[in-house]
Parts: structure tokens; C-alpha cells; sequence
């Protein structure tokens, strides 16, 4: 199968070696911001961001688009959720009518309505028709991913099932279902979540499991409600778009790192500027404001963990208070 | 409201606080093997597990526990699952017919039938009459709800409502349930499957997040599947009864260092073996066993993960290659 996947950064690349190592013929594609990333590829050296070789790919700049996606039956989109409309607008005119899969999570405001909405949704708007999307949801760590660690994917979408047969296999488990809007309001939620449980480890020290666990659980009330309203169903997310996602996002990573420095009282802005400044990215940080505003927009009135992390996070309300009068349940 | 607790431990001592601070008259009696915990109380020391002092409580010792149960109102039950049968048949000629909020885990054979049952199943065998059983479940480690970390409590039985009353509020969130059968059968489960997530970090070192997941996501799928068979409801499995207990467990904790030791290529009964003589019990070990034995006695068939669990812990068989073969889903 010719696989064309968009987006050489740390998950594109790492759904291109597992394509790969399925047997498909795979071109990677580069944004104009993946260049970076791509040189040391070019002089046979490792992916700076999963060091490893992408040796058993074709590789390709971001000018050789309508090249890379020429022939496609299957197109993996693995571009952030910042640069999903602008590359699939680019790409409106060479897409072939293939399934999509796609690990972009996050968010998007729709041009037209000015709403926030799905990334799949804002996609079809760039595009101009329907695309034949499948969220690739659940637990999967870029980095583990290509060095063979036990990854539990679930594809969503109408299409799911021909995307699992060409990309599932032996680390990677692909379930499937076909609650696109369910997995992807989970897959969208769970960055803003995981920074609620790093910030009671900046509050309490490393000794305060029981308030983790009590977020934890939250999280998921509010997840299942929050999928109810955005037309999904809401057993997806006790599977792996939520429970699972949700426990991989809040184990490690960016989120917690910024979760934990507002625990301890630094304001927000301050703590992800520190961190932009040591390269690092946190997405739960506008992920909590554009959660909000998606569930304001659906009238998803009071969502009391959600709440309480924008009033901290985006309010700069103090934490410890804060945490004190929330209401779980 | 006259409180009796029943074990003076980690759990009974801790909620015993609990029930003082509501303003209750709190009498904590402890069993023969917990002179230990009360020697240094009756010198006006601290609890040696919790590190705090009990003074706001009448407390009582092993011989007296006619006297602990006159005119209790409500009991909590915070005896081990080893102690239930023996310390409830003592008590059975003294026990009113008053609500029972128990923290107990795990299976026990039944004197009769000799299966494996829930433990107020066996304890109402062995007071020969229905008791009135309210099982505390959720992510509640002891020492953070006598610290007053935020902690999620849910409550199941018939009543689970009265018994929210006397002991909830403050930092202890309780939310109640009428699955009794369900949350009995989550907190029995998951020091079997707390066990799994540690193994993970034994073989593959830190970084396996995506497999160990992939392991808790597969842990809510199988206990969903063996509430059902135990005729409970499925959803309790999604609830702090499994989810958010399974959490909190597989956090931190005895399970998961056995598992580590365990995933590093020790023999189990080795790593269980050092970690007694540290004075460390190892609840994850006997609880595969006994998990699987309840499964198999109602015709339970395949549980990939649990039985994966067990082929590594008491059949010997090499953890990667167990592991690595393994069957999501």
C-alpha cells in the first residue's frame, strides 16, 4: 500500500516507521517547520526528536506536496493542530479521496461560524468536501511507539477498520469504533486534564495520590459528559481515547511539568514561558481555555475540575483555594 | 452517633479520624494483632502507620470488643480481609443490626460451599445472618485521608446514603452507589492488576508509559467484564470503585514494586519473600491467585491480562514473552 504521511515530527514520524515496518511503501512528508528535522534525516543521521534512522522511508520537503501525496491510498496526518488547516488547505488539490488517519488533537476555530470545533471539522471546511477522517486516539507516546513499546491505539471513524488493517500489528493494538466526535472530544480534553493532576504535585508534594486519583476520576465524569454534548458516545470515554490517553498524558510530560510549577504558586504565563524557553511546549495550558470555550459554545454550563483549572491556570486564582472548594461528581 | 471501628490499622485508625472529626463519639477497638499499633496510642504517642496521635478517640483492645459495640449506631469495619471472618464470628452475638462501612479487599472461601466469595458474602456466612454491608471503595490511601489530602470515597450498598451522611464532608468526597456486588468485586481486582502495571517498569525501565496504559486500560476492560459476571453493573467499573482505585494503586505502592522486581527477572516468590522481611505485605501476589480462582468458578474463560499475570507470578513463565504475546482488548 502507498502511504503518504504529512508532518515529520515527533508522531508523523513515528506512524511512518510503523508503516514501514508493515510493508507499505512510505513517503514522509515535511512542513516548512519540519526542516530541522529533516537535515540530519538527509545526511543518513537520526530524527532529532525520536532518535532513530528513517532510512526506510522517502523523505520529502515541504514544496514536494502534490508529489508526496500523488498515488496515495492511505494519507496518515500527523501535522500539529496549529497547522492542520494551513497544510490540508495546500494539500486541498492533490488529497485523493483515502482515508485519513490522523493523531492531531486540539480544537480549531471554524472560519465560517467562528465556533470552536474538531480539527476533522475545520479540515473538511479548508478542504471544501468531506474527508474521510479516522482519529487515531489512545495511549501512543511517539517515542514508544517506534522503539517497539506495547501501544494500545484506537481508531475512530467510519473507515477505522481498513486503517487497523494497514497499520495495527504487533506492538501496536488498533481497536476501533466508530465514535469519531467522542474520540476526538477526548483526544482534545485530555491535555487540559493532565495539568489539573500535575498541579497537585507542585501543591502537596509527591504524597498526595488520593487527590490525584479523586482528578483522575473527574476528569472522566467530565470527559463523558463533555463527549454526550458534542454527539459522541459516552462509554468512549472509558476506553482508550480517555482512560487510557488521559493516564499516559498525566504519568509524564509536558503537562504534568507545568501542572506541577502552578502548584507550587508560579503564576501560569510565567511557568510556560520558562518552559517555551527551554523549547518545550504546553499544550495544556491553552488547551484548558479553548476546552472552555468549545464547552461554553454547546451551553455545557458548570464542569467544576474544568472550571477550577481555568480559574487558576487563565483566572490566576490561588491553587490551594481553589482545589479546596471543588466539588467532585 | 455512636462510631465503632472495628481494626485499628492503617484504614480503621484513619477513619476513625474521619468519624471524630464529623463529631462523632468514636471508639476504636483493636484486634489481638493490634497491640502493636495501640501501645504507643495508650502512652499518648502516635499511631506507628498513620504518625498521628489518636487522642480524640476511646480505644479499646481485643478483649473488650463486646464493650466496643454496645450501642454503636454505626460500625466500620477496617479488619484485614484475613481477620474478617474470624473478628465477625467473635462479634456476631454482640453486633447490632446497624449499618457496616467496610474498607475490606478481596476474596474469601466460603466455610460452606468452599468457593470464593466477596468478603460480605463470607462474613455474613459466618454471623449467620444478612448484615448490613456498605463497602467504602475508591482511591483512598489511609495516611492522606488522616492528612487531609482530598480523597473520593464512593459508598455501595442499601445504606450507602446514611452511612455518606455520618462520614462524609470536608476533604472526604463520598459518592454512594447501590452496586455492592460491583465495587466489591473492583477493589478485589485491582492489587492483581496494580501488580501488572509494575512489571512494565521492571522489563522496559521508565519510559513504557504507552504499555503501561495500554495494561490499565485493558485492567478496566477485564474487571467490567467480571463485575458483570458477579452480577454487578458495569459502570461501576468506570467509577472510583475501579478506574480511579486502580489509580491510585497502581500509582505508588506495595503492587507496584513487587511487579517491579517481578518485571526485573526475579522469581515472585523471591521478590514477595524480600519484601515480607522488609515488613512489607504484597497484596498483588495471593490477589492473582484469588482473582483467578473466582473467575474460574464462574466459568469466567479467557481474561488476557490476568492471565498473563498469573502465568508470570505463579507459573514461572519468562515476563517479555508473556508480555510480548499478550492480546489486548
Amino acid at each position: 500500500m502507498r502511504v503518504t504521511v504529512l508532518g515529520a515530527g515527533y508522531m508523523g514520524s513515528a506512524m511512518a516507521k510503523v508503516a514501514a515496518s508493515r510493508g507499505h511503501d512510505v513517503t514522509l512528508w515535511g512542513t516548512w517547520l519540519d526542516d530541522a528535522m529533516l537535515d540530519p534525516v538527509a545526511r543518513g543521521g537520526v530524527h532529532p526528536k525520536l532518535g532513530l534512522p528513517l532510512s526506510e522511508l522517502r523523505v520529502l520537503r515541504a514544496d514536494a506536496l502534490a508529489e508526496a501525496l500523488e498515488g496515495a491510498e492511505l494519507v496518515v496526518h500527523g501535522v500539529s493542530s496549529e497547522g492542520a488547516v494551513p497544510v490540508m488547505t495546500k494539500a486541498r488539490a492533490h488529497l485523493p479521496d483515502v482515508p485519513i488517519v490522523s493523531v492531531t488533537k486540539g480544537f480549531l476555530e471554524l472560519t465560517g461560524t467562528k465556533k470552536m470545533d474538531r480539527v476533522d471539522v475545520a479540515v473538511a471546511e479548508a478542504v471544501g468536501r468531506p474527508v474521510r477522517w479516522v482519529h487515531a486516539s489512545g495511549p501512543a507516546k511517539a517515542k514508544e511507539i517506534a522503539r517497539g513499546v506495547l501501544t494500545w491505539m484506537c481508531f475512530a471513524g467510519a473507515d477505522a477498520e481498513v486503517c487497523r488493517g494497514a497499520l495495527g500489528g504487533d506492538h501496536v493494538f488498533v481497536s476501533t469504533t466508530d465514535d469519531l466526535a467522542g474520540a476526538m472530544i477526548c483526544s482534545a480534553m485530555k491535555n487540559a486534564y493532565a495539568t489539573g493532576l500535575g498541579i497537585w504535585d507542585g501543591l502537596l508534594g509527591a504524597d498526595c495520590h488520593n487527590a490525584r486519583a479523586a482528578c483522575f476520576q473527574q476528569s472522566i465524569v467530565e470527559m463523558e459528559r463533555l463527549v454526550a454534548l458534542g454527539g459522541g458516545r459516552r462509554e468512549t470515554a472509558f476506553g482508550p481515547a480517555g482512560v487510557g490517553d488521559l493516564h499516559v498524558t498525566a504519568a509524564a510530560g509536558r503537562n504534568r511539568a507545568f501542572g506541577e510549577g502552578v502548584g507550587k504558586g508560579k503564576p501560569a504565563k510565567q511557568v510556560a514561558a520558562e518552559m517555551a524557553a527551554a523549547g518545550e511546549l504546553t499544550e495544556g495550558y491553552p488547551a484548558i481555555a479553548t476546552a472552555r470555550r468549545w464547552a461554553d459554545e454547546r451551553g455545557a454550563g458548570a464542569l467544576p475540575l474544568l472550571d477550577a483549572l481555568h480559574a487558576i491556570v487563565w483566572g490566576g486564582a490561588e491553587p490551594r483555594a481553589t482545589l479546596a472548594a471543588l466539588r467532585l461528581g
